[in-house]
């Protein structure tokens, strides 16, 4: 007989522990602008093309912000269109971003927001958490633990994402109500029964967590989670009421106006039930702060840390 | 003094001119799958790691589709889901195939389906049909003449996709009535108006194609469209009322079911009013009946040209 092969365990059960280990809450998001990095950076050979130059330097950023700031946090968030735009080389700095948060022991939030037909969704969800068999072997994907996605074109579209998650361990997030002003446009418009859009989708990604094919029986927390804009706290006991087992990915703290203090009913589930994202105001915070752009990094994430571990 | 610079043609004014200048408005759409490419293609040398190989035969794949339909075709839409999936190489993959798209004439329409905050919206432009400054030197994008944006995040998710767009000629299209059968889901609610929320997404798209900053004075058609699916003929009608100026890309034909002689309203602009995408239904034409898959798949685009320009 073959030896037993483990399954993964339940994405939910994954964030919780993790949240436990590293008692942190704090998701530390890099969107690297190649002209805006941390000075100091490792020397490159000078004969690079701009992309290869780019990404190595946007690859060494990046290791350096997760060194500095992996202490106070649980989790990166990476912000794919920030490496997508640098091309094959940009991919390649993703890669080396990916791999250098595990060994940090980070959990991988791919923030991609993909959304597409059944067959598309299949294959955006092996680029972030599976792999694309192929006739010459099989090509791993971004090895993300989690990956963002938009509920427009609906369930058909998340399934197979939600499916092949429930494989792998991964998760979900699904984007329920985000967090800048042009959310009002369509996510806040008042459905016939009376509710707003937003609150249409977390109803189906709580059903869609609870499904056979996602749901982990035992679990406290489901695979499937929503990303919730910190910019809207009223909303957000309501959220949680409509969707009580599910993670909650926060952006909106810091820069975008949100307060940590608002957020205090996302965390009903217990650890990994609410995770808060900051970006600018952790990786800019030497620049607004001046000084060491690390030292100063990793005061803003503990200083979050702390106001959540607060609440 | 410089010399004078022209500014790009508007993309309605482009588009309009390739559907005449091709008598044309069929978009063959690619979407390779690694292990199910056409028989024949280039030898590779066989030492390459599973992601260079199938990223070199996906691309010698595209290549031969688009030399055999390319005489029937305005445009190719590129799934991008379908190259992400092969990391680094599948980018190589997808900047071979828009190149060479681009050497037969073709538009290029790549299917990301991208949507986020805008800062974020904004790179993903850049990568889309921008460049991306950086202390080395530009790093261009992938070069397509338009890209597909979700509409979930709201206006100022889509604003950067048709500010750039308007410097570049480019066009946007955004998903207001997707094809599948999760479109129900969301896109077919009732709001308190009375009036599905697809109704919404698509006055909120003619808005935006109005705006200074993506309208060209005199134009026919707006730089703005919309992804309006075969597959609900009933609202085609309604959807070009609501949204007179915007150019549809239609999908949904054939392998789902849509029919062409279904969408004569979506065509009332006049040239570039509405393009029809198929791919499996062409690129796949051989596997179904049988012989040369070239053959096969011109066959069948000069086919589904045929029935549009009967229209």
């Amino acid at each position: 007989m073959a030896a037993d092969v483990q399954p993964a365990p339940p994405f939910g059960d994954r964030l919780a522990s993790a949240v436990r280990r590293r008692e942190s809450a704090i998701v530390v998001g890099l969107d690297p602008d190649p002209a805006r990095l941390w000075p100091g950076g490792s020397p490159l050979p000078g004969d690079l093309a701009p992309a290869d130059a780019a990404a190595a330097a946007v690859a060494d950023h990046c290791r350096r912000v997760l060194d500095a700031v992996a202490p106070a946090c649980v989790a990166v968030k990476l912000q794919s269109a920030s490496f997508e735009r640098l091309g094959a080389p940009g991919q390649e700095a993703l890669a080396a971003t990916v791999a250098h948060a595990g060994d940090l022991d980070l959990l991988v939030l791919l923030d991609a927001k993909r959304g597409d037909i059944d067959v598309s969704a299949a294959s955006y969800a092996n680029a972030a958490y599976g792999s694309t068999a192929t006739p010459w072997g099989p090509v791993a994907g971004t090895g993300a633990d989690a990956v963002t996605v938009a509920p427009y074109m609906g369930r058909d579209s998340l399934r197979p994402f939600v499916t092949l998650a429930a494989d792998r361990g991964a998760g979900t997030f699904v984007l329920v109500r985000t967090s800048n002003p042009g959310a009002a446009d369509l996510q806040e418009l008042l459905l016939a029964d009376g509710e707003p859009v937003w609150a249409h989708v977390a109803r189906m990604v709580a059903e869609i967590g609870a499904e056979p094919t996602s749901a982990a029986p035992g679990a406290t927390l489901d695979a499937v989670g929503a990303v919730v804009g910190a910019t809207a706290p009223e909303r957000i006991a309501r959220l949680r009421e409509l969707m009580p087992r599910t993670p909650f990915l926060l952006p909106g703290v810091g820069a975008q106006g949100g307060r940590v203090e608002d957020l205090a009913p996302a965390f009903a589930p217990g650890p990994g039930g609410a995770l808060i994202t900051a970006s600018r105001s952790i990786v800019g915070a030497g620049a607004a702060a001046g000084g060491d752009p690390a030292a100063a990094a990793l005061r803003a994430a503990e200083a979050l840390r702390a106001t959540a571990a607060a609440l």
